[in-house]
């Protein structure tokens, strides 16, 4: 296990199949989503199921394939979208499934369906993308092999696969309330850590090694909150896959006694490197390959924890059982301990770590455009938002797709939201700009200009904290240039890796500091980027690109059958 | 008091003014609907308000007036109507706002506009018709008063307003899970009753006279769930509105130490009656005549109190405060006693005094369509629902307005549901009918044609259960003329009431009996005749009726902007 790069071989360039690749298969699949009873971590709740089942069903699919999903909405008053997080929507930008954006939400009762096509191999995962469905656990995996006859550039036995979310005990409706209130409630954290949709909140796995009065799990495992063992073969390499969608939580991820070895993120091969313990921000995806090399006789904890916020959400916890041991055997010893929540030095380092493997595509060596987004909380009306560069976002009723598209200028605000922030601003301390303003402008990109994002972090409204964010970038990789600290300037500039930036569609931006991000406008449509934390989202942390929508020649219009579009096709109508 | 018939002179007829009324005036109104917190008993939960108030604003208008009201949805995700209880929408058959029938739900950050003609004086309200959004706490009053320069048929010195609803702990979206999972989960009886939207579930107005160990209420006032006192005059005559949006309850209301005369029902005028207390079902509106003509030195109690269900809900309570005692004095003697809440006798007496002033319209002499509706309650595919004539209607996601004016066959099932049941059917013994079926068919009524509707109670699924349903029809009035006991024959046509029937819009049927009621198919439009009860509503109790389509020239396309009509309008669009 010490020198897992011998696995690594074979490298092909998938990163630019594109929707002209006939390869591929059709998946057709046919989805309902309904409310249900369930119980993901031992009390019972409601989750947004799809086809009766907490997660949703997982996708599995190769690279150039077309899926063709049918997304009934049962819900009784509800509107309803999917996103496919991670995957580009090359040629497909309506099928992107973020309400407001990409298309207008499913209505109760009513088909939408989903055609696009699986651009590149990765750890993909799909979930809500209107209000805070995502919250309400409407979310599950999809998994894209590499094309027939191609090759990963790593090898293993077998592969597992790990979707993290967290969980709260209020229902999302509720969450959603409160945080819309005046004073704001926060939805505080997570009552549990779920692995594949399962965690333990009135026992724990680990109650023997507990210093608390936690009660030990009685399980006959077939309860919903149950733990999806993981089953081993001895001495094999075994790929795991790990995709993060939670609402809130920073997570690091261990395997006792294992130390992993890194080759995937976001859908894009990485540098391989090995770690005992990995961070995983919300959005984010990685493969790792580990050995089975441990003492075959006995099982061991898979463990993720609360990182980047004072936990007070428990372990989530499953076992990996070596073969023949049984699986309701606890391990030995205490699960795997985190890094401290605080200790934001082993964040930078992990995420420094990340290289993109020698052979993916570099990044245009000079931008054409430069967007520096200050991040700030604020008050807005007595509602507490958030703000890019005064900001605060608000998604019209119009898919912005087809405000675009048709020229509705009454579907937004079009004076676009400022470039930069006033560099007098002091990033240290508590929020000044106080005169924060809702907008829906959009960031209007031309077509194949490189762009350049430099993510500012800043102090919150409390004085002395900073968070740390995941900003997730719809329709497109970008490449991770360079984190700093404190404010950035044009200096920092020089410490841009070029050579090999990682090729994300995911970035996290540390306290009090800046992330820059390079990606080029290449994809037809509007995108989100946005915080990927469910609730700093819907407070107006994100912002909106548009790119070469005059070449997108037909939308369905279904994805535009609401606000001013659906008047459009209406006034024209022969009725 | 005891003889207020004097009061009752002057009787106009309202009943049939008409859309081409020119002498009203129309009442802008711009209203915008969302979550927020609120405590109408003193434990917090969710309501959907209006304006940030809930319950929603009152309307106050004059028969003849037009009002234009401006809906805004500011919920998140989720669609909205709202329906004018009692107003028939002559010539409007599209603001009747029923989701699924007469519109289209109107999607979050769209606007709807309700225009619409008061067509008479009287007592009604406003309320939610989108999946159980009534149940959340989308209701208010809505108060029609005589147009300028008529009288009333009684008089009066002041008026008071009485709107009544009952109130759940558990948050509606939760209680709409439960409704619909397998098995279902009934929602139960309420924690409070409500007047005006205010209840006391941790303490009660009259602890001092309870058994309970119930703690009394140390009110400032301005509490949320402080009561609406209602203040009064000594030596004077008021008129209280009374309506009833329980989402469960039969109430029975009383003014303590006051007899009421009852004048007004649904709308309408009846000949006065006199009582101590009264019964009011949901979907029932009343207005009572009543004289502080009892000791000015006290206050007195208003009660409300859960009958025909075995009750678990504590009684509702305000104070009538005579003018110059504190309004928090609490009365001397302990509320009134309501009927045995299975006393089926006081309800049955009660309806049956309720007869049509005189001049009012009678109703034609002789039906040309009669519908037998036998009401059972069974599962489907092991959920549990009631069926009308063994279909339960679940409702199209293409509103039966569009689909029928435009020939959209589409939009729901085209075989319509049987016009009875089959005659060996035992209404005394468990539902029988295990084969119910889901239906979304149509009852197509000829223009003009006089209808009958037997309501025929019968045995629920569980032994000895029979309930009482109030059954509300859309776009008419009806005349209630006549009640039996087990199952209507031809015999019972002879005992029908043609001379003074009440002509209303709600009509109970009671448990194990029938009730028939007649009206004139003349309002072109598609409309719901359902039992009011929320829940049952929801679990599939209603029919759809058509009349007169045609005639209608042209329907908003703002009303029909989903389903089959908007593919229709985007099919012919030019775009």
């Amino acid at each position: 296990m010490r020198d897992m790069r011998g696995v690594v071989c074979c490298f092909i360039l998938f990163v630019s199949i594109t929707t002209q690749s006939s390869i591929g298969k059709t998946r057709h699949l046919k989805w309902e989503v309904e409310y249900m009873h369930w119980s993901p971590d031992g009390v019972e709740g409601t989750v947004m199921a799809i086809n009766g089942r907490f997660p949703g069903p997982t996708i599995r699919a190769r690279a150039g394939d077309t899926i063709h999903l049918e997304l009934m909405n049962k819900l009784h008053t509800e509107g309803l979208v999917i996103h496919w997080h991670g995957i580009r929507q090359l040629g497909t930008p309506w099928a992107d499934g973020t309400a407001s954006i990409s298309q207008c939400a499913i209505n109760p009762g009513e088909t939408f369906l989903y055609k696009f096509q699986l651009d590149k191999a990765g750890t993909y995962f799909y979930h809500g993308h209107y209000g805070m469905q995502r919250l309400a656990g409407l979310y599950g995996s999809l998994i894209v092999e590499v094309a027939k006859g191609e090759n990963e550039p790593f090898k293993y036995d077998g592969e597992l696969n790990l979707l993290l979310s967290d969980w709260w005990h209020k229902s999302f409706h509720e969450l959603q309330v409160d945080l819309f209130s005046k004073p704001m409630r926060w939805v505080g954290e997570p009552q549990s850590l779920l692995i594949n949709g399962r965690g333990q909140y009135n026992c724990s796995l680990a109650a023997h090694f507990s210093n608390y009065s936690t009660s030990p799990c009685k399980l006959r495992g077939d309860e919903q909150y149950a733990p999806q063992v993981l089953y081993v073969y001895p001495n094999k390499t075994y790929r795991l896959r790990i995709a993060s969608t939670t609402s809130l939580s920073l997570l690091n991820l261990a395997i006792e006694n294992h130390r992993m070895l890194l080759v995937e993120a976001d859908g894009n091969y990485i540098e391989p490197f090995s770690v005992q313990n990995m961070d995983i921000s919300s959005g984010e995806s990685y493969s790792v390959i580990f050995t089975t090399d441990q003492n075959p006789k006995r099982n061991y904890w898979i463990s993720i924890s609360v990182r980047g916020r004072n936990p007070k959400t428990p372990q989530g916890l499953t076992i990996l059982n070596y073969h023949l041991n049984s699986a309701s055997t606890i391990p030995e010893s205490p699960p795997p301990v985190a890094p401290r929540w605080d200790d934001e030095s082993y964040s930078k380092a992990f995420y420094n770590k990340i290289f993109a493997l020698k052979g993916n595509p570099k990044p245009p060596a000079k931008h054409d455009r430069r967007l520096v987004l200050l991040n700030t909380q604020n008050f807005i009306e007595g509602h507490t938002k958030w703000a890019i560069n005064n900001v605060s976002l608000v998604l019209p009723s119009t898919p912005y797709l087809g405000s675009i598209r048709y020229g509705l200028s009454k579907g937004f605000d079009q004076e676009p939201p400022p470039d930069s922030y006033g560099h007098g601003y002091d990033v240290m301390k508590p929020a000044s700009n106080k005169n924060s303003t809702y907008g829906s402008g959009v960031y209007m990109l031309r077509f194949n200009a490189t762009v350049d994002v430099i993510l500012q972090n800043a102090n919150m409204i409390k004085d002395h904290v900073s968070e740390i964010h995941p900003w997730h970038l719809h329709g497109h990789d970008f490449w991770v240039l360079g984190y700093g600290e404190g404010k950035f300037t044009e200096k920092d500039e020089g410490r841009f890796n070029l050579k090999n930036p990682p090729f994300r569609n995911t970035g996290v931006v540390f306290p009090y500091g800046w992330t820059t991000l390079r990606f080029v406008a290449n994809n037809p449509g509007v995108w989100a980027f946005h915080c990927h934390i469910e609730p700093h989202l819907h407070m107006g942390m994100g912002v909106v690109f548009s790119e070469g929508v005059r070449k997108i020649k037909e939308i369905p219009s279904e994805a535009l059958s609401c606000g001013l579009t659906q008047k459009m096709f209406m006034k024209n109508s022969k009725y």
